[in-house]
């Protein structure tokens, strides 16, 4: 069998954790959203990548939900004491990833090669697949009208502004990557993980070709709605959406991916809404989506690879 | 008073650190060699003048000689988990200053700019001129005819082989910097530190212009020998000018300076050369210069600036 995920960053992360611990890792496949990764001080980073492979490595940090457990800030301290930009915190075991990818980068390496040493390294058996070797931004207008990068948005501001438009700078001359078509298109099952529609599974969706693709296959899609009760179990998904003037409900999240895949999955908080996506056209399944409860993650990846099999 | 000195890395650092002993550090400048910089994992290293800023910092690590006291390196341990280059060992707070200077000149900052950042960083009150702002890379000729960059010599192969010839890339077409002009024009005395001759000192003076203007002013500049009885006193001077058909004696650092400074400094355990180097038209002055006895380093400056000054 063979189980592929569009994802982003934490929620996706947890999601794959669960089809690990229930299928062959080997028979799981993620494309991962690149538009977030960013340059800094020189340095690739690639933040969706390394919290999916932190994450199935067991080395993500519970706590924050980002970046290496037990991990200490010595270059960030070093570098405030210059003024240096550290808005963006990048701990010193995590350096040793973004050196590593920006040396194989200079040295011509892709992006997918890089990906796949790092998994190795970790001991990750499941296959990371960045939707694209070519860089893509996601670029964020504010309520004010400035434009800033995603980052600066999300960790900068700590999105704690209105925004009234994404963009995905590149993303449609961007080639997506050979494996991850293949890996879309050869999936019995292919999952949109419960990452922010907006500005983490629409940047993979607008990389030239790959939304087609998905479409193509919608029967065998199940997405998850990273919406419960109303609200972002992470992250500033429920914001944004009604920023971008969409409900920030099962049904807003019904009505983005209503082309895309023929079964929805819902919390069971959210089965009152059940009629309403189904009107859309979506099967709906409600289940417990929410991962943090052991074994959720792994029931969820079950129920959404059945639903996506063929009967 | 204007004290300028010609340096590299270690040797140079600690006549420095006599300097500032010695003078108003808002008098002394150094002119630092910058043609063993190295980009690596994308960062901008520059060794020479980390080595001489952190000295002045008094923050440099005793032991080692270069890079931070109680430093960790836990970002080379995680870098090591993927296979990554790791000959060149940087230490976490260390890479607080590379990702800074990186990140300054990928804004459009000078090398020049950048480093009088970082000295005021660890609030050196004397002045650190890279020679120039443009990139110069040492390329060393092993014995065996293979060429490699200075630091795989100097660091991945511990110096541990024979070379046959060193060059300066880019030096000729480097311009100098201004400031570094005007800091060799304007000093009272200029000092030739005790650093390695063909490896630190040369490509300083390789940048166009430097050596005619340090040539210019003969009459005030003072040369330290690095070799002290037959021997460098921290790396491979004494083999490299060996390997190179010269002689690894206070003889052969005279030949080398002879018509860049009036007056050579040697070693008091040196004094019987004395009469073979005044044959090659220089001064002699024998002092203690080993400088990690105390107060040598600032009697050396003492000695260097008033046999410079005229009288």
């Amino acid at each position: 069998m063979k189980h592929t995920v569009l994802a982003g960053g934490v929620g996706a992360a947890r999601y794959l954790q669960g089809a690990v611990e229930a299928f062959d890792p080997a028979d799981v496949t993620a494309v991962v959203n690149v538009a977030d990764d960013v340059t800094l001080h020189g340095l690739r980073v690639c933040p969706d990548l390394d919290t999916c492979t932190y994450t199935l490595a067991e080395a993500i940090d519970p706590k924050r939900g980002w970046g290496l457990v037990n991990e200490s800030f010595k270059a960030m301290a070093a570098l405030r004491r210059y003024g240096g930009l550290d808005w963006f915190s990048l701990g010193d075991q995590d350096l040793g990833t973004h050196l590593y990818r920006t040396q194989r980068l200079i040295e011509g390496a892709t992006l997918t090669e890089v990906t796949a040493e790092i998994c190795d390294g970790w001991g990750v058996r499941a296959t990371l697949l960045p939707v694209s070797d070519d860089p893509i931004e996601t670029r964020v207008t504010l309520g004010t009208g400035e434009e800033i990068g995603f980052q600066e948005y999300f960790v900068r501001l700590a999105h704690s502004v209105e925004i009234s438009s994404v963009r995905f700078v590149g993303a449609e001359r961007a080639k997506p990557s050979a494996e991850a078509l293949k890996a879309i298109e050869s999936a019995e099952t292919l999952v949109i993980a419960p990452s922010n529609p907006a500005v983490s599974i629409q940047p993979v969706l607008a990389v030239g070709g790959i939304e087609a693709v998905v479409r193509a296959r919608r029967s065998q899609n199940v997405a998850v709605s990273p919406i419960v009760g109303g609200r972002a179990l992470k992250g500033p998904a429920d914001r944004m959406l009604r920023e971008l003037g969409e409900q920030a409900t099962v049904v807003g999240v019904a009505r983005r991916y209503q082309a895309l895949a023929a079964t929805l999955v819902i919390d069971e908080i959210d089965s009152e809404f059940a009629g309403e996506i189904e009107d859309l056209g979506m099967r709906v399944i409600a289940v417990p989506t929410v991962m943090s409860e052991p074994g959720v993650a792994r029931a969820l990846a079950e129920t959404c690879h059945r639903a996506g099999v063929p009967r």
